[in-house]
């Protein structure tokens, strides 16, 4: 690591070799902690940096909670031609989700489509990640999760919905692509915890107090407070926020036979999941459309690049631009290649212990 | 028509029988003219008054202007076992919207999943009665279309994107389902115009004017404003609205070969479609899951049945109610079957005069 300003900057080599080693000496395979070193590696280089490396020790504390399991034995269930399901034996869903992932790719050579449910999972990192597996074979990938419980539905007090995000992925021309990767929330807690750090408060519309009042204050979660849907309120669409969240949850649990809702198991390992769960652990669903099955491949590339154009070139207000979802995530991770991975002084010190502890060079 | 307190009632019997003859005396099939009366009948039913009979004076103008065609010469193309593409030869979209459905759920019979694109189409309407068309065989449907630029892409000030609906409809037990259809604006145009009739201003993040300028102005779309996608602005998210209102673009008119962006085809008659556009038509996305796909459909929807009583009981703060994604429209709807849907004055008569130009009884 490299001090710069007292940031650190971490090679993102170096970091992948010390995350695959890390998972490696918790008893998981080289092929499985690999898939867990790309996912997070790519999470830090695109700047999403709360579902990057900064997890590390969560997932690291729910194995030795036993939460997570990391000799998983997958059993797919394929239930139709386009459809399986993946009982993921608790595995961490970023090893769970990747191998779904690619057995949808796998059935997509074949049919054009196919999609995966996938239960008994835990978190899986970055949605985009798994969503662009089938980009070498020009698939449209699609990727969602329900999450730990933080987000009120419309017109609610009660924490029943995770952030669930959902993820499109559509693969471009030389390398332009379209990668939209959004929580259904209006802020994400990491967002809240930016705050916190900076001893700022947030805008209202981010989150509600226990009793359901509009707050600034961005310790409120810590208070029993929760997050809002995407809108924020009903004048601006909420329920849009909430029916999105609600979808994700649904198709990522409901249908595959996780824990939904309110029983989404927690990410940190000193809270429990609740009991009397409806399902098995956390739900994941992904699949991918080939891109060349509604209309000649090359024309709608052609097509693709045309939009990213015009959208990108259409007017502004003064100092601003439109930007292509994944386009500023493209930017960042261009510099990131070149000068290495950021690292906050609280996860490189995180980083260190867990370095020490286990013995593995950093 | 039976006049209660100057709100015109109508059966919806009879308003699906006075559709299906004006569509008819315009030349359509009596199979399409009758497609056509359901998916009008069934959104006003819904309460979705902007989608049903106050359209038809606008889809017989784009008919004498010889922008939809009556007659038109649908073909399929199947790109791949699951996969297909409709040109829809200019037709009206509730027709073409509505065969490629029912092309899709053929296709799900035999591979769990199936997708159609779309193209050289016009206004779909309400897109819940396309995306429940699999329901009697327990399918997901998923539906999306692009529709006239209104909408700002986030941090622009052009028009470049309509309200681009999404919307999931799932099965449940019992007529209990969840169906999510929902513009990926904060507001749709309805609202606005609803402010104008009363002659109140409208809320913050809405709109904004030529110069980007946020405006309470109701009449802000006829003075070159635009609407703003949901999440409003910056600080509450409005890249998530128009990411997946640029996803609903790229899905229902980039795949497909539709115009897309700022070249969708307005819906008023009096602008003409720009020229040099990108595609033909609008477009559309549709498509369906199997529900036994991923777990069993017995157990899948006692789950979902539990899910949605576990929401509705749900803590509010008081006065509150948690519904479910489709519940408002289906009480709505409940009412409606009974006591006849009201028809606003404009409404009305605009009915009278298409009943007397075409001479079809009301």
């Amino acid at each position: 690591m490299v001090e710069n300003n007292t940031i650190m900057h971490v090679n993102h080599s170096n970091l992948h070799e010390f995350i695959k080693n890390v998972f490696c000496k918790k008893g998981m395979s080289l092929e499985h902690a690999q898939i867990c070193a790309d996912v997070l590696t790519f999470a830090d280089l695109r700047g999403i940096d709360s579902h990057g490396v900064a997890r590390l020790s969560g997932y690291l504390r729910l194995i030795d909670a036993g939460r997570i399991n990391v000799n998983p034995n997958f059993k797919f269930e394929h239930r139709k031609k386009t459809q399986i399901r993946l009982d993921a034996d608790g595995s961490i869903g970023l090893v769970s989700a990747h191998f779904a992932m690619q057995e949808c790719v796998k059935i997509t050579h074949d049919y054009g489509t196919a999609f995966s449910g996938i239960y008994n999972s835990n978190h899986f990192g970055v949605a985009a990640h798994h969503a662009i597996q089938g980009f070498k074979y020009n698939y449209i990938g699609f990727a969602m999760t329900n999450a730990s419980p933080l987000v009120v539905p419309a017109n609610g007090i009660e924490r029943m919905l995770g952030t669930n995000p959902i993820c499109v992925a559509i693969p471009g021309k030389n390398g332009r692509s379209f990668i939209l990767d959004m929580a259904t929330s209006t802020a994400a807690n990491g967002k809240l915890e930016i705050a916190q750090r900076n001893n700022k408060k947030i805008p209202e519309g981010w989150a509600i107090d226990s009793l359901g009042k509009s707050t600034t204050d961005a310790h409120i979660l810590s208070e029993k407070g929760a997050l809002l849907p995407l809108g924020s309120d009903r004048e601006h669409g909420f329920h849009k926020g909430y029916g999105l969240s609600a979808w994700v949850d649904i198709f990522s649990a409901v249908l595959t036979g996780a824990s939904w809702g309110p029983w989404a198991p927690p990410f940190v390992s000193f809270l429990q999941p609740k009991i009397d769960a409806p399902g098995k652990g956390l739900g994941h669903f992904v699949g991918c459309w080939d891109m060349d099955g509604f209309n000649d491949l090359n024309e709608t590339q052609n097509q693709l690049d045309a939009w990213i154009d015009k959208f990108k070139s259409s007017m502004t207000s003064e100092g601003n631009e439109v930007l292509v979802p994944g386009e500023p995530e493209a930017i960042i991770m261009e510099e990131r290649l070149k000068k290495g991975i950021p690292l906050n002084p609280e996860v490189s010190k995180d980083l260190l212990n867990i370095s020490q502890a286990l013995n593995v060079k950093l």
